[in-house]
C-alpha cells in the first residue's frame, strides 16, 4: 500500500468536523478504497481553544490557514472555512501556489473566483475539487463531469437551498405567511449569518453557476445569474397554485440556446406531481437532461455535517485513487465566455391580479395579453371570504410566452384603470 | 493532443448503434471532454449486411467478436451483445487476454463471472467498467463507487427492471389483470425474448448482485439473491395496497447485517407517496444509503439506446481521461466472500386472505399470528360486489415480523379451517 495522503484542513466548523469523523471512524474503509491510507496531518482554526466535539490532538494546529495551506506534510488542502474573500481565498491561492490539491466546499469562492483559481491550479498540474459546494451529499459534480460525459447538456435545474425548500414547503403545508415561517427557520438555526445569502437565492444561484460552467463548457459567470429569492412569494400564490397543481419552488435552470447562456435562480410553479413538485423540507434536488441520456434526477441531503463531510471526502478519495480531471471537466483556459441569453426561453406564466369587479374589466386585461401576443391557457376568477365586496381576484395561466412579452403586458395592465394593486407573475418551469 | 481511443465494438443491436451515433455525433465535445478523440476502429455482429440505421462504412468488420478482441488496432473492447455464455463470454475473455480494458452493458456475464473476470483483468492491469449493466443511463454504479466511497454502505435498493414497473403500473392504472398487461408489454416489445428474465426478476436481480459487490466489498454473489418475480402479484392486491397507501413494486433490496448478506428482488409494498412508490412507467430509481451520506435518490431511463449508450460511453471517456479503478471500487481479490444472511431484517408485512365468514374465524387467524410473536398494526374486513356471500376478504398489516415467523403463521392459517385459498403475504420495505 502506497504512502498516505496527507491532508491539511482549513475549518473546524460543522462540516469540518464531519470530515475529521469520517477520517477517523472510517479509516480502514477508506484505505481498502482509496489503495492508500488518508490522514489529517495538520488543522487550522481561528480558536484552537474552543470545545469541539472531536479528538483532534493528533494533528498539528495553525491558526492561520495560508501557514497550513503551504506545510510541507500537506498533499490536499481541504477548505470548508467559507466565504468568498479573506482568509479562504488567500489560503487556497496559497495552496496552489505550493502545489496542493485542493478540496473546497465554498461555493461562493468558486462562483466569485473559480476561473482564475482553476487556471492557476491547471498550470501547476493540481487539481480543485468541489463535489461538497453544490448539493451537499448529492454527487451531482461527479454525475454531470463524468457520468453524462458523452451527452450535450440540455438544461440543468435543481432545487438547491434546503433553507428556502423549507420555508416554501412549511408556509404551503402549515398555511403561515413569509414572515413568520421566516422567523420559525432564524429561530431553527437554518439561516445562514446574512440570511440573503439563502432567501435572497444567491447560496443556490452561486452553486448553479458551478453547473452551468460544467453542462456548457463556459467560464463561471455568476454575475450573469438572473436572481430572485423568495420574500416575495405569497401564501396566496402558494394555495391557488396549489389548486392549480403546481407547487412554488426556488428553482434553479440553465440552458444553451441559440440566444445564449439562460441561467435562472427565480421562484418558478412546477406541476405539483413532478419529482421537484414532491421535494418536501430541506432535501435538495438536481435534474439533468443529456440529448442522448434524457432526463436524470438526483436527490439527497443538501447541507448538514454527514452529508456535506461526504462530498469532500469522496473528493479526497478520488485524489488518493488517482482521478484527475479538470476543475470545471475540461481545461479552464479552454473554456469559453458565455453570451448571456438576450432573452429567456418561453414558458407558461401564472398570473394573479385583483380586479375591480365590474363589467368588462376582464375584457381589458385579456386585451392587454393578446395585444402582446400571449393566449390564455386556464383563467379562473375567485371571491374569497376576506376578499373586498368590490373586487375581484382573478389567475391566469398563460400557453407559452416569452418573459419580455409577460411584462410588457402585465406593465399595461395599470393603464387599463381596473387593476387594484400589483399584478404576479410567476413563470411555469416544464419539467 | 493525445492519440485517440481506439474502440472495437461487439455488437450493433440497439445499444451498439447507439453508441455509433454518439461516437460520431459527439466526436468534438468527447474529444474536449476526454482530452483526446475516440473512435470505432472495428465492429462485429452476427449479419453484416443487416440493414442497420448508422453508417459504418469506416470500420473494419470481424464476424467473430473473439477476432475483434484481439485486434491490435483496439484499445478497448466494448461489448454490448448480451448473454452470460457463448460469445459474450470468450470475446471478453479473449479481450483481458489480450490486455484490451473492457466496457459492457452485460449484467448477466457479470452476475455469473463477474469475479474471475475481474481478477483476470486486474492481473493484467486492465479494467472492466460496466456503469450500462445497471440501471442504464444513471449513473449509479459512479455514485456509489465514487461518490458514496466515503460512507459505510447501510442499504442498496432499486426499481431496476423498467419491464416488471411499466407492467405494475399499467396494471394499477387501467386495472387490468398481470396477463392482460403481460400480453401488451409483449405486443410493444417491451420483453427480453425470454420473459422470464424480466418479470421472474433475474435481469433485476443481475444488477442488485452488482451494487451488492461494489457496496459492501464482496464478491458477486447472483445465486444468493432470493428472487421472485411479478407474476404472481394480483390487481386485487394491486388495489387493495393502494387504499392503504401502499404501492407494490418489484424491488431490490441488499444490506449487510449482522445476520450476513441480505440480498432480495421480490414484490414489495412502499408507501405511494415515497419516491419509490411514485416511480411511474419504465422508469427506474436507486436509492443508495450511507452512514454518512443518508440518503441519495437516483432516477432516470433504465434502458433504451440513448440512455444505455450515455452509460457505456461514460465509461469510455473515464478511460480515456485516465480514470482507472477495480471493477467492483477494490482489487477484485481483496473482496470477501458473503456470507449469505441467516434471516432477512424484521418488517412490516401485507396479508390478505379470504375467510368463512363465520363466528370466530378471525380470531383464529389472529391467534396464529400472535402464537408466532406477530403483532397487528391494521386489519380490514371487506366483502366486495363479486366476493362469494359466505367469505370475507380480510387486509392485515403487521408490525415488523421476522419472515420465518410470517412463514410459519400462514402456513398454520389452513388448519384453522376457516381459510379459503392461499393467504397472501408481502414484505413492506420501509423506504
Amino acid at each position: 500500500m502506497s504512502a498516505p495522503l496527507r491532508l491539511g484542513l482549513a475549518g473546524l466548523g460543522t462540516v469540518g468536523i464531519g470530515v475529521v469523523k469520517i477520517v477517523q471512524a472510517q479509516a480502514g474503509l477508506i484505505a481498502a478504497r482509496a489503495g492508500r491510507p488518508v490522514a489529517i496531518t495538520a488543522v487550522s482554526a481561528r480558536d484552537p481553544q474552543k470545545n469541539r466535539d472531536a479528538d483532534l490532538s493528533a494533528y498539528a494546529w495553525e491558526t492561520d490557514p495560508v501557514a497550513l495551506a503551504r506545510r510541507e506534510d500537506v498533499d490536499v488542502f481541504v477548505e470548508v472555512m467559507g466565504g468568498h474573500e479573506g482568509p479562504a481565498r488567500l489560503a487556497t491561492e496559497a495552496a496552489i501556489a505550493a502545489g496542493k490539491d485542493v478540496v473546497t466546499a465554498n461555493k461562493a469562492l468558486l462562483a466569485h473566483h473559480g476561473q482564475a483559481l482553476a487556471e492557476a491550479a491547471e498550470a501547476k498540474g493540481r487539481l480543485i475539487r468541489f463535489e461538497a459546494a453544490v448539493a451537499g451529499g448529492i454527487p451531482v459534480i461527479k454525475a454531470l463531469t463524468e457520468g453524462l460525459a458523452a451527452n450535450r447538456i440540455k438544461r440543468v435545474m435543481g432545487v438547491m437551498n434546503g433553507t428556502c425548500n423549507y420555508i416554501l414547503t412549511r408556509m404551503q403545508s402549515a398555511g403561515l405567511p413569509y414572515d413568520a415561517v421566516f422567523e420559525e427557520a432564524r429561530q431553527l438555526g437554518y439561516l445562514e449569518a446574512d440570511p440573503n445569502l439563502d432567501v435572497g437565492g444567491i447560496d443556490a444561484g452561486h452553486k448553479l453557476s458551478l453547473l452551468s460552467a460544467i453542462a456548457f463548457g463556459t467560464r463561471v459567470s455568476f454575475d450573469a445569474v438572473e436572481l430572485e429569492g423568495i420574500g416575495n412569494v405569497s401564501i396566496d400564490d402558494i394555495r391557488l397554485a396549489e389548486d392549480m397543481g403546481y407547487r412554488i419552488k426556488l428553482l434553479g435552470v440553465a440552458q444553451l440556446t441559440g440566444r445564449g447562456l439562460e441561467q435562472r435562480m427565480t421562484p418558478c410553479l412546477v406541476p405539483a406531481d413532478s419529482p421537484l413538485g414532491q421535494l418536501q423540507g430541506g432535501t435538495n434536488m438536481v435534474v439533468l437532461e443529456g440529448d442522448s441520456v434524457g432526463q436524470i434526477v438526483l436527490r439527497g441531503p443538501g447541507a448538514g455535517m454527514g452529508p456535506t463531510a461526504s462530498a469532500v471526502m469522496a473528493d479526497v478519495i478520488d485524489i488518493a485513487r488517482g482521478l484527475r480531471l479538470p476543475t470545471f471537466g475540461i481545461p479552464a483556459t479552454a473554456l469559453a465566455q458565455p453570451v448571456p441569453a438576450s432573452s429567456a426561453t418561453p414558458a407558461p406564466y401564472y398570473l394573479r391580479m385583483t380586479l375591480l369587479d365590474k363589467p368588462g374589466a376582464l375584457a381589458k386585461i385579456a386585451t392587454c395579453l393578446g395585444e402582446a401576443g400571449i393566449s390564455i391557457d386556464q383563467m379562473r376568477q375567485l371571491h374569497r371570504p376576506g376578499d373586498r365586496a368590490e373586487d375581484a381576484v382573478v389567475l391566469i395561466v398563460t400557453h407559452k410566452a416569452a418573459p419580455a412579452d409577460v411584462a410588457h403586458a402585465t406593465g399595461r395592465f395599470a393603464a387599463t384603470g381596473v387593476l387594484v394593486g400589483q399584478p404576479v407573475a410567476i413563470r411555469i418551469e416544464e419539467v
